[in-house]
């Protein structure tokens, strides 16, 4: 397995998901659904939907059977995103090397493509695996628990508060393993559940993502700060202009480097004990630390 | 049946319900679970969840079945109306008698406790409703619809465009019905499912719904250009003010209140050939056009 072009190969397949599962731009209020698919079809990593799909794929599942699920978590990366450039929150211009949504449209679009986006994630769970109403279920508990006051946005409003002060070591882990490691945790797990995992693999790649996610934010502050605006696709710097909460700005560059090592290498060692064939994900989590955007 | 009385008792076991139902305001980011507590615990007039309550009453539930469904439909709610009142959509300053949410905290803190109350709402129905996986799937895929870009969130996207232009009658009629009624007629059938409903009875409680829906924004129209803040609890005169679509200006107000009668009438129509036992839902209809808050 050449790891880059597996990539390429899901990801184009999670791009092709995208079109197929979001509303036509055209449908009305045309301008929502522009919005929705202008933020959605801008490109990124998709990071967290190819991994629902190599993980459902690692215990057998067809792509086909994880594509609505990867496309939910896609959508709901994305809405995380649209509302966090928002001015009252990050106030960031560019995005995946475009205008943010605020700024292509206007601010109250941005605002309601992003709840849509959000809605349509747990709209396309209950739509597309309705024939198997555990599953569909066991989904919408996962991703509603990852996206909540708990994690994903607990972690985005302690990121905030934890703006201009310092944080503590406690607070910058609360920070990223929900803000970060919570979806990444989660793509793994739906992609588990779609596989048919059983409890104890789910467990392994929930502490696998765990450790990928908290690897691939620690990587993210380290390109923050060394990176460039063109290459990441988005304002570099930033972390240290709104005097952010990071890695480097607590433990140093160098010493953060080491600690994305140590929970890339903590990712593959829990990812090598999975059944079925991980041999993706296992290349994923090597590649991690060393990653460039 | 005394109406007042069986709705007050209704109100009060969906204020438990929210109680019980969200997370402890101390929980972590506390600032977040506050904001989310805050806005849900206002008050209002709970007409969404004592909905689902009675109609999953005339089907024969008992209320602690409905109960979490209830509280969901509240959050979803309450997470329109907090974006609704942010600066870049109405920009309002009350609600429910109290400063607004972005006034009361701030902007991100209302942004997130929006994000995250319609996040709580799958939450609840995934959780709750787990042992009974159908149900639980069929009624997360009704909210998600009706709470999507081409209902609610479609409805405020077109109430905005909407604003400073003459609306005809049938972009106003794709407001009302969308960004009112969807919420009311998914309160009716989110009860019907839960008491088991066959596809008919649903299908004319979507019907009910949809009446009972319009008869209301027709006379929360009416009570924003005639009735005072300090009785409504929200910013009175609004709509003029902001030169929004409504039916009082399309059509006066007199047509509007004998609009508001019609649909009253058509819904009390439908809800009176509902099997069980329908005397709440009826004595509802019948008082629709005539409330003053």
């Amino acid at each position: 397995m050449d790891f880059p072009s597996e990539f390429h190969r899901l990801a184009g397949r999670v791009e092709r998901g995208i079109d197929r599962y979001l509303p036509p731009a055209a449908t009305r209020p045309a301008r929502l659904h522009e919005a929705m698919r202008y933020s959605l079809q801008a490109g990124g990593k998709r990071l967290r939907p190819v991994l629902v799909l190599a993980t459902a794929g690692c215990f057998g599942a067809k792509a086909g059977a994880a594509l609505p699920a990867a496309v939910a978590i896609e959508c709901l990366h994305t809405y995380s995103l649209i509302h966090d450039d928002l001015p009252c929150m990050d106030n960031d211009d560019l995005r995946r090397g475009r205008p943010t949504a605020h700024r292509r449209f206007d601010e109250a679009t941005a605002l309601l493509a992003g709840d849509a986006l959000l809605t349509h994630a747990f709209a396309l769970l209950a739509e597309n695996y309705a024939a198997q109403p555990v599953l569909a279920n066991a989904l919408a508990r996962e991703l509603a628990a990852a996206a909540g006051s708990h994690r994903l946005i607990g972690g985005q409003m302690a990121d905030l508060l934890a703006e201009k002060k310092k944080a503590t070591a406690a607070e910058l882990e609360f920070i990223h393993l929900n803000k970060t490691a919570a979806m990444i945790e989660t793509a793994l797990v739906l992609g588990g559940l779609i596989g048919g995992a059983a409890a104890a693999a789910v467990a392994t790649l929930r502490r696998a993502g765990r450790h990928l996610g908290l690897a691939f934010q620690i990587i993210d502050d380290v390109l923050d700060a060394t990176g460039d605006s063109a290459t990441l696709g988005k304002t570099a710097g930033k972390d240290a202009k709104a005097d952010k909460a990071t890695f480097i700005k607590l433990h140093g560059l160098a010493a953060s480097r080491r600690l994305a090592q140590k929970h890339s290498e903590a990712a593959h060692a829990a990812l090598g004990r999975l059944p079925g064939d991980p041999a993706f994900l296992l290349a994923l989590a090597k590649s991690m630390a060393g990653r460039s955007r």
